[in-house]
This record gives C-alpha cells, sequence and structure tokens, in this order.
C-alpha cells in the first residue's frame, strides 16, 4: 500500500451508477456536492425506486436500459451486492464507448477481477475500487454526500492497468473526500480479511455463543462488540464466499492470539494477561489515533 | 436468575463508600438524587482526592480512618478494584455495627465471597451486588447520578444470607434506578463471563491480531468490536484471574461456534454461512429489542 499525493481538480460530464442503494446513493450525492459531473445517470431494474430517487434529487436521471446508459457514459460505479458486481460489470461493459471506464464500490475484489478477465480478457475497462464506508442501512434514503469524507479507498489495479485510469480513479474519489491507497486485488482482500471480514465473523459467533437467558446480563461491551452481527447476512454471506482463503487466514492469525490470552489465564498469569491487554490497547489506542488525526 | 417485584420506599441514615471513582461516585450521587441518605460518607486513603470529591459535591464528608467510618454506616458500598475488595470489606467488617451491611460493586463474585468467608466465617454481614454499569473513563469526575438507570444489577446472596438483608439491599439499589436480579455468586460468575469476560478477551486478541500496517484499511466495524479493548489492563487482568474456570468455559463455547463458522467458510457452503449469520443476528437483536423496551 503507498499513499497518494494531491491531484488537480477534476471533472467528468456523464457519471452513471449502478445500484443506487447507500453507496450508489451517496456516491451521486458526493460528487453533486463536489460538482465533478455535469449529470448523474442511475441505472436499474426497478423504475419505481429509481423514480423516487429522481424526487429524493439524488440523480438526476435514470436508464433501465443497461446498454443505452452504459453508451453514454464516462465512468460507471457499479454499487451492486458483491456477488452481483462481476456479471453487473460484464453486461455493462458490452456497450461502454472506448474511453469510458467501470469501476465498483465491493469489499472484495480478487474474484470480481477473476471473472472479469475470464469473460472480457486482459484489455478490459475495469479497474477496482473499495470505499470503506458504510453503514447497517440500506436504501437511498439513508445516502450521505458526506460518507466518503476521509473515508479510506483503496484502488485495486490490475498489471495491465493504465496509469491514466488509475489517475483518473484516483481523482474521482479524491474528490468525494476519500484517502486513496493502491493495493493488488490479493493484497486488499488479505488485509479486508484481517480489519472487516473476520471482525464480523467473530462478532456474529460472540452473539451467538451468549444464551438468551443470559441476555439481560449483556451490557454496552456485549453491544459493542457484536453491533455488526446485526448486518444483512445476505451480504455477508456473499463476502465469505468471495474472500474464504483470506477469512481463513485472518482467522489463524486471531485464533493465535486468542490461545495465548487463554493460556495467560489458565495459568492465572497476571503479568503476562496484563502485557497482552497492554498490547491489544496499544494496538487499538493507535487505530483511534491515526483515525482522529487524519 | 428470578426477576424481584416492586419494593416501597427506602432510606437510610449514613451511606458510606469506599473508594470514591466513576461507580463509587455515580452511586453517591444516585443516591443523593433520591434522596434516601441522610449523609454520604467516602472511604479511602487519599485525602486530596476526598477533599475533591467533597468540593464537587459527589460526597457529604469523608474519613480516611476505616475504623470509624465503618462504625457510623449503616450500608457500605466497596467499590475498589476486584483484587482489593476482599480484603476491603474484611477490613471495614472489624468496626461494623451489628445491623449494618456491606456490599460491593466488583464484576466478578466467587472469589470476594470464598475469601469473606475464609476471613469472617460464614456469619459476616457482607452481601455481593453488581451493577453492570461502566465507563472507558476513571474518576468521580466522570461520575454519573443515572448511570444506573435501567441498568442491570445482580445480588449474589450466599446460603446463609438473610432475607432482610437481601430485600434492604433489593430497595437500595432500585432507588437507585437498577433492574435486581438474584444469582448465586458462581452462577453469576458463568453468565458474566460470557457477556462480559469473554468479549473484552475477544476484542483484545482481535485487536492484536491486526498488524500495524493494516490500520488503515480498518473502519467502524473494527473500531466497535475492539473498542472494549482500549480498557484498563489492571483492571481487566484482575478481573479474569479472578474468574478463569468462567473466562474459559465461555471461551469453549464461543470456540464451537466461530469453528462452526469457519468450517461453512471454507466449504463455501452458502446456506450454511448465512442459516448462521442469521442466528447470530436474531441473537444480537433480541438483546437489542430487550434493551430498548427495559
Amino acid at each position: 500500500m503507498k499513499p497518494v499525493s494531491e491531484k488537480p481538480e477534476f471533472s467528468l460530464q456523464t457519471l452513471a451508477i449502478r445500484g443506487v442503494g447507500l453507496i450508489g446513493g451517496s456516491i451521486a450525492k458526493a460528487a453533486r456536492k463536489a460538482g465533478i459531473a455535469q449529470e448523474i445517470v442511475g441505472i436499474g431494474r426497478d423504475e419505481a425506486r429509481l423514480q423516487k430517487a429522481v424526487e429524493h434529487q439524488v440523480i438526476d436521471r435514470f436508464e433501465t436500459d443497461s446498454k443505452t446508459a452504459a453508451s453514454q457514459a464516462d465512468l460507471i460505479v457499479v454499487c451492486t451486492p458483491v456477488d452481483c458486481i462481476a456479471k453487473d460489470i460484464v453486461q455493462l461493459h458490452g456497450s461502454l464507448r472506448p474511453e469510458a471506464l467501470i469501476t465498483d464500490a465491493g469489499s472484495v475484489k480478487e474474484q470480481i477481477v477473476r471473472e472479469v478477465c475470464e469473460k472480457l480478457g486482459a484489455k478490459h475497462r475495469y479497474l477496482g475500487s473499495h470505499p470503506l464506508a458504510g453503514s447497517e442501512k440500506t436504501g437511498f434514503e439513508h445516502s450521505d454526500a458526506d460518507l466518503f469524507q476521509n473515508a479510506a479507498v483503496v484502488l485495486t489495479p490490475e498489471e495491465q492497468s493504465s496509469k491514466n485510469d488509475l489517475n483518473f480513479l484516483e481523482a474521482f474519489w479524491k474528490a468525494l473526500g476519500g484517502k486513496v491507497s493502491i493495493m493488488s486485488p490479493a493484497e486488499h482482500d488479505r488485509a479486508l480479511a484481517a480489519t472487516s471480514h473476520l471482525p464480523h465473523l467473530i462478532a456474529a459467533a460472540l452473539a451467538s455463543s451468549v444464551s438468551e437467558d443470559q441476555l439481560p446480563l449483556a451490557a454496552t461491551g456485549f453491544g459493542d462488540t457484536t453491533r455488526i452481527a446485526s448486518g444483512d447476512p445476505h451480504l455477508w454471506t456473499s463476502i465469505f464466499c468471495q474472500n474464504p482463503n483470506g477469512t481463513l487466514a485472518a482467522a489463524k492469525e486471531f485464533q493465535q492470539q486468542l490461545n495465548a490470552f487463554l493460556e495467560a489465564v489458565e495459568a492465572k498469569d497476571t503479568d503476562k494477561i496484563n502485557a497482552l491487554l497492554l498490547t491489544a490497547k496499544k494496538r487499538r489506542d493507535l487505530w483511534l489515533n491515526e483515525r482522529e488525526n487524519s
């Protein structure tokens, strides 16, 4: 991962968003606020929902015919669930103008890139993005123009990706407030397994390991530690199935840490327990400091 | 655990609090707000700190001589760290009037009860309490008169504890806003291991399993899941050392749940992953519903 230097101003004619939900809607609002697109077009199948998004001034207009929409766009951001992204990219790609680009907002990358390359060959016009922002809430009604302010955004170029496309996409996400870094798809999936996918699995396992009759004795500590277990099961099932190796590798690292704690507790080794807790506290405090000072 | 019926109004002459920090200070403020004590006396060693607590109107006055303080109190609440509680109870007990009672606010109970019985015999005047309320913050400066509003408070009578003492203590905590339940010390420690002690251990192990260079890719999900890992290592070391068996038993249950998840992820078994996530979500949502409707 390498930090990216400041970029100059950025604008484009037509920004198209496939999947106008929380993330897609927030991208639309952030782009409007930043004044970087002449028009913002929603692409989807549900005409009634898309019409509502127009009425809410999230998008300027919509297209339910993806060929028409793709042929007009300068940049398409695919914001559908991770198990639909590759299919949606391939479908839109057929009608894309040669200079236009497709990106996405999915939480996993390797499998999407693999499927895209299988279907479109190496010379495709897709370059992956992952903005690390979201919410328990869904739907464009909860979208937020400031969702990407100071949010990490990872771009995942492949070997054959062009520097021009990478610069273009960097400038796009920076205009939306994001802090861009660049990693390979594989590197991204390993890191996100540790920082996002495994925490979700652990929160879920922890929530399930407390019995119903013990719940009245669970306070805010339990509530915080398990909050993300309330997320959408379908969405997270797709994420785990797209990143099983990364998740299992991160779980191995976690289990080693947990075993060290449990051995120290079994031995009532106060010095060891204290040292382990202190290391954990320092790591957590470092995360908070970096976040607050960013 | 059994719910306890409504109690009539409650008052006492002298409420003494050993350890005027966040919890002790909050008990003092809550008792003052409820108007249940004629006077509230802080007991401790640090005269300057206690004087400040008087100036902040947390306590009415203080005693640094525990014998004097104990001889005047109707109820003493020991709010020192868990590894000091038994020692403090034994020390105060020697000067207690026969009708007065000592309780505490510790997060573990079995070992405290064992030590108290060893030192004072079965006919002691201690009956354990655990208010499930707290904060990352420490010191009476952060104390809050409403900290116990709707908070679960567990009373842990021993076999020889009198019904009168139990009723008295129930009425005390209810006057402070707590929702009282009654469990044996062993039952308490098992339940709290699952709902509080293990979540802390897991949050810490998770914080330590993310490397420093991955931290910029950790977002709010990681932040919530690891928040309690920022707690005081010394305080939590004492808790784990006082409840090793409960913690290890809860860890075994958690590891079974985690392994079920990992096996399903390794097999890319979408139905199984989805079912496990749904069970976890239901448990977490149930907790939130019970809490919001309480």
